[in-house]
């Protein structure tokens, strides 16, 4: 993409009532915009980097027979009164609402209710379970305070698995592969090394649940790590247990930390109150068992901001950056320009994800910016490195700057910055 | 993808208070589910089908600079006060609900006045201009009657562009090549020869606007048509326009319509209110030029099937179907679902997307959910066509049904089913 013909610039300043570093960061970049505390509109670099993300996330929950569907933001009252949870004691965060016609409606915070609700048409006999349906939907919580950028929103995006199935074990084994997909996407967005699964409270639905827990200052946990095993123990259950659960090691580190996933076993909490059974082998009514696995794709985003930036602006990873390449033409001679739009076109046909700062802004600025917004890699063409018939590589995480020659670039892009 | 594993499955009847064909129908194929009057949530098959939607008008408006972003549902108050469109009597068909921290939010049902607000970041001189931004988001309209299905929603899913130009001739170069687009994008999705090119009332922005009505009965519009040069008038503004605007033509025939898209000239309604200027080339500020562009994405989806459904079902056009083949076995024995198991790797390996009916029920079962889900085609596998050594194939829209040799699918299925 011509980075003339994107919409957003780059700006100094965030808002002034912007304390976070991802949003401040994410602002500055042109990746989000600040509609009001904890609602963030997503601008074309910031809507690359959510898709990156969910598609990430999409191919593992394919992979596992994932079903993505689409449930609504509006709620009908009547399903949560039966579950218990329209109270707003029971759910302090819901945004709620009148319908002209009459009655009350609400936004949904989570879509346990309605998905069981929903599964109710479907789910008849043994034969119809397992299920896993799955969807990336824009969730609603109206808290009382959203000072953490995309990190915690009013109006965010989350992908929310749930799984029915007949009994516990069937869901013990599906929940043990889901814990494991979740390390693997954790791996895959670059967070790998810094998050943590993490023993927790099971809430009001079981004694324990799992959290993906990733260290960083701006996060409002509060983790005791085992350095040993890398699993870690929230805050909030420590009294109970005060060991790593996997190699019983009782050396743990405090760290602060946000969770970026949750897996929890719900057992059979929804479809007890909702009714929703199936017909075992023996034609005998039993309650489908339920579990619920959730990702917050802009909190995910924001974490990457958080945990990966340094003093110059956001690095991404290349799995999830909105391009892979920034590419910056140096110098007003036509011979400059010309190669520069050469290797773009070299570039676009080699598939490669290219946005290149064909601007007519001086050098300093363009680095800057590039710097900022944090593509994987920068490729610099300008008379000096003509002069070579080469161009400037620098990888954006580690500053490693090199030259390499226009001919290499030219037959295989891809190979010459993995070599990096 | 397994058919044995979707978790839909088709419904005998619909809910009682379902009035409408298209909602019926998607509901009994397992396309859709009623939360409740006007809200709907997507099952994989329709979620399949919107993102087909999406795809082809995405394709499109990038095509045409379009920058694809992603507005909140979440709004703050202050920016519709300041255009004249907060109050209940301007925009009557506001939800609107309380934050916790104090203030009054409102759930959009259209996006001007926060784009228009975002844009003043990003817009300082002529040089900026013109800007096309677009989002694929859900609005909310607190509608007093929802009868309709999909066609009117409380909570839908809308495309929706924004020009920002220099001036009115800048933005009449652009909204003429918009008209020409939206002509494009009704022939994709297989709507092209009921759909009219139409003038209609501007509303509170200009005289006139346009929109694209599609004919059927389950529309709540009526428009004249010219036969002769397939543009029409709205009833709305017949009174104004007795006459078809291109040709001149009097003999205008009255039909009943759905508006499946629009395309507004906003003027500076907007910028004036909301004051995005940009500078010119002499440094004075002017008011920025802006004009929308919408289509309801699933209205869309329900008009195709209004349109094309028969007494059997529906009958998706190839370009938006969720499946292109659904393949079929009958029959019990280990050569006819080995076979049929084949020619669904086969197909699979030749990226023909392909719903494979492997579920143990009767022959007649299979056929009439066939009917009802309507794929494009349908390739049976049984006995009697391996007997010939072939497949019988199906076209869904025509009823056409012809055997064809497993070898020639096996080389080529996709030339085999465009020989139809």
């Amino acid at each position: 993409m011509l980075q003339s013909l994107l919409f957003t610039k780059t700006r100094k300043e965030a808002p002034k009532d912007e304390v976070s570093k991802n949003a401040d960061l994410l602002i500055r970049a042109g990746f989000i915009h600040k509609e009001m505390a904890g609602v963030y509109s997503f601008l074309p670099l910031g809507l690359r980097v959510i898709e990156k993300i969910k598609n990430i996330v999409r191919e593992e929950m394919n992979a596992t027979y994932g079903q993505e569907m689409q449930l609504t933001a509006l709620q009908d009252k009547d399903v949560w009164e039966k579950s218990g949870r329209w109270n707003d004691e029971v759910i302090d965060v819901w945004f709620k609402t009148d319908l002209k016609a009459g009655g009350e409606l609400g936004l949904a915070p989570t879509h346990e209710e309605p998905l069981t609700s929903l599964m109710k048409n479907f789910i008849r006999s043994y034969r119809d379970l397992p299920l896993y349906p799955y969807q990336f939907q824009t969730k609603f919580r109206n808290e009382t305070r959203a000072k953490s950028g995309i990190l915690r929103g009013r109006e965010f995006l989350m992908k929310d698995l749930y799984s029915f199935s007949k009994d516990e074990n069937e869901h013990t084994v599906f929940y043990d592969k889901m814990s494991k997909i979740y390390r693997d996407i954790f791996e895959k967005v670059g967070l790998g090394e810094h998050t943590y699964f993490t023993l927790a409270s099971g809430g009001s639905f079981s004694k324990f649940s799992h959290e993906f827990q990733t260290v960083t200052s701006a996060g409002e946990d509060t983790i005791f790590v085992c350095e040993k095993c890398k699993m870690a123990v929230n805050k909030e259950i420590i009294e109970d247990q005060k060991m790593c659960p996997q190699c019983k090691n009782e050396d743990l580190v405090e760290k602060t930390s946000i969770e970026v996933g949750n897996i929890f076993n719900l057992g059979t909490r929804f479809s007890d109150t909702l009714n929703l059974t199936y017909l075992d082998d023996k034609g005998k009514p039993q309650a489908v068992f339920m579990g619920s696995y959730g990702i917050g794709i802009g909190r995910l985003m924001g974490t990457i901001v958080e945990v990966l930036a340094d003093e110059k602006g956001i690095v991404w990873p290349k799995s999830v950056a909105p391009f892979l390449v920034h590419l910056i033409v140096v110098g007003e001679s036509d011979e400059v320009k010309n190669s520069a739009q050469k290797i773009y076109d070299e570039l676009n046909t080699q598939k490669v994800e290219v946005l290149f700062d064909d601007r007519d802004v001086r050098a300093g600025e363009k680095f800057a910016d590039s710097d900022l917004i944090g593509i994987p890699y920068r490729i610099v063409i300008s008379e000096k490195t003509l002069a070579e018939k080469s161009a400037e590589i620098k990888v954006r995480a580690t500053g490693n700057t090199e030259m390499r020659p226009l001919a290499d670039l030219k037959v295989d892009a891809i190979a010459v910055l993995d070599a990096f």
